[in-house]
């Protein structure tokens, strides 16, 4: 396959694509969600071929595997609620009178063309080819290999269903190689975001090797801070829910920073307070402050605030951070302090997800620093443009005296 | 100099600064406008310096290198202007009730460390580190050589003023030899955007040759397209100051696309429109649609209005791009389709820049797709976190169905 080429054709239909009515884009999804039903059991055929090809994968990663009525209900659920989510784009940010019939309008878009690389989880092409139409957004998508039969099943029925539905013809595309990834993080003229998911390793590796903004993180090392103020029990849950709730996860606690105070009092407490045993790790080199994903956890001592914050600002990934303490001016300073895309109080660092924060589906999470940061949704895929309605207006009359700006508010915004 | 060392301390010092309250931030400009008034006559000596040693420079150039009273005075006003402004971090722009006692707010906050490359204009040094004070970033600063004693002289007054009114020390530094620019371009873990002005060029240099974020633009390639349903009356006026109201700015028109309808209509009138000569260059290779920034335009004709539009897509830069018509249809389609960071429907792209829009003062303008986008001011220079404030909350207990989430809104907004 020529990916190259496939790229430039969806570069070409996403104007188009940005150029469709809320209405149409709504429509759409439904055809969609509709076609999915109708062609469920060629798709769940397609299924059952990946499931017998991976039978030797172990459960957990089969159970992502699996598409089957229920993983059909759930992406048709999914696909509902994007429906009746209001448009994230055409939203007017900003609404300025520059003069008399001159007006300037901030207006949410889309981003353009998306490229997703996700784990072997036939969902998630539902789900994020979902999130892009609502968006207005093309879409590249390219799937684990393990579920190749599946992913292209899906994809077959979405792409028809959405041409169908008033769709350009290339509003999305499959990657079905792994090769293939290699050539699209190429296309800096074609794709505007990519948005890789999977081990820390290939998301870096995608980071290195394109210029491309990326939107992902390759690290989760979050911290959790016991300051010499904190309720022990209420610290005591706090980390271990953090490590042991889902420790696989990115927002799990890695690096454990006990102030000097307490710090006896919490290694006396955290074994026996949990059925699972964690690892407890004294740092004696940087190689420690690293992201187990695994019943681990690294401790070290600090004498006051800042140095744990110094900490975590130096050695952490950006990610999630908490303080567990009850003076509340060592909150403050410790959420306004520490540079990361989520920084909590009181609570576990696994608050950290879209679902969690309200947004609904979520596309992953960012630790880059310009925005979109934290969790991604639906509103951190567009972006805005400015657009000016005049009437033969030019800036040479301002530039002379002649007219004068007026910069009258009618929707007051940011930039 | 070792420029990697200083861009650490910079970072580490970024975050004191960030911690800052709005009075802090403020009081430090008012410090600095006072001490530049109180050192002025040993900062126009610099300047004088510069100027002898530039004195074969053309006109122009001396002219943005002349620091004098005049200049002076307008940096002051500046500085004002900015002390007056509302707090661009610190705004809250969501906050949600997960649960009872667990608060998410999405609160905008500094980017971090800023790069800014400058050309030989030492009141840019004073403006941008004004800009960054402000927005509580930390800024390292590279100025064009011609202008290297009156920027050392001016960063002097600056820093040392900043600091004696409370700024961390490390706040701002200086780059003062051409090298530094490709040691510091490899910080990626010091510095978080890099906005570099300049020639094309040198802009994307910076671009390819750096893994940090860059916001800017390499190019400006910036169409008029004069539709069929044109007011021949509106157009010309407006083809003109796009071309020569300022012929070596970024949005100064490039290529004119002409309906096939009122293409000879338009070409008959252009000449004697105006006192200037425009050399008109019918486009026979794709190396016609280049950026003159000379009294020369690209012209093309088109059958309609989606060729335009795939043309501008396809060759434009993405900055700005300009319809004329008196169909309101037509114009909303090249609103919504025209992939630019500044849309514009009978009006000239001069208009495309940051004091137009009433942002006040404008580190420059971004080609890139995502926020921020177009002339960025103050509001630019800023990212946001997320907060939870709870009360202990684990995220076990949600899943386990003990707790649910309410998601209620006190401030509606966006992710």
């Amino acid at each position: 396959m020529d990916y190259i080429e496939t790229a430039r054709q969806v570069k070409a239909d996403s104007y188009t694509l940005a150029g469709l009515s809320t209405d149409r884009r709504n429509e759409a999804l439904a055809a969609i969600a509709e076609a999915l039903t109708a062609n469920k059991e060629e798709i769940f055929a397609a299924n059952r071929r990946d499931l017998e090809n991976g039978s030797d994968l172990p459960g957990p990663i089969l159970g992502r595997l699996r598409f089957d009525e229920h993983k059909l209900s759930d992406v048709l659920a999914g696909i509902s609620g994007l429906i009746e989510l209001d448009d994230p784009i055409g939203k007017t940010l900003l609404e300025r009178e520059l003069d008399d019939d001159l007006i300037l309008t901030q207006v949410t878009c889309p981003i353009g063309v998306i490229g997703i690389i996700f784990e072997s989880r036939p969902d998630a092409l539902v789900q994020v080819s979902a999130l892009c139409i609502k968006s207005g957004n093309a879409v590249i998508l390219k799937g684990g290999s393990e579920a190749k039969e599946t992913n292209r099943a899906l994809f077959d029925v979405i792409r028809a269903a959405g041409i169908e539905a008033g769709l350009p013809e290339n509003f999305a595309a499959i990657i079905e190689d792994r090769a293939g990834i290699n050539e699209i993080i190429k296309c800096r003229d074609e794709i505007d975001l990519l948005i890789p998911r999977g081990s820390n390793q290939f998301v870096q590796y995608i980071m290195d090797n394109s210029d491309i903004p990326v939107m992902g993180h390759a690290g989760g090392i979050c911290h959790i801070y016991v300051d010499k103020a904190a309720d022990i029990r209420k610290a005591i849950p706090i980390i271990i829910d953090a490590k042991t709730q889902y420790v696989s996860a990115c927002n799990a606690a890695e690096t454990l920073i006990l102030h000097e105070d307490v710090a006896d009092e919490v290694l006396a407490e955290l074994p026996g307070a949990s059925d699972i045993d964690i690892e407890i790790i004294p740092a004696k080199s940087d190689d420690d402050f690293c992201e187990y994903l695994d019943y681990k956890m690294t401790v070290m001592t600090v004498s006051d605030i800042d140095d744990a914050i110094a900490h975590i600002n130096k050695y952490g990934s950006h990610h999630t951070d908490a303080i567990i303490t009850e003076d509340p001016g060592a909150a403050e300073i410790f959420l306004d302090e520490v540079d990361s895309a989520g920084v909590y109080w009181n609570v576990s660092t696994r608050f950290a997800d879209g679902f969690r924060y309200g947004f609904g589906a979520e596309v992953g999470i960012s630790t880059g620093k310009l925005p979109p940061r934290g969790p991604i949704g639906l509103d951190g895929l567009v972006t805005y443009k400015y657009k000016i309605r005049g009437n033969g207006q030019i800036v040479g009359d301002y530039a002379s005296g002649k007219s004068t700006f007026k910069f009258k508010d009618i929707i007051p915004g940011g930039e």
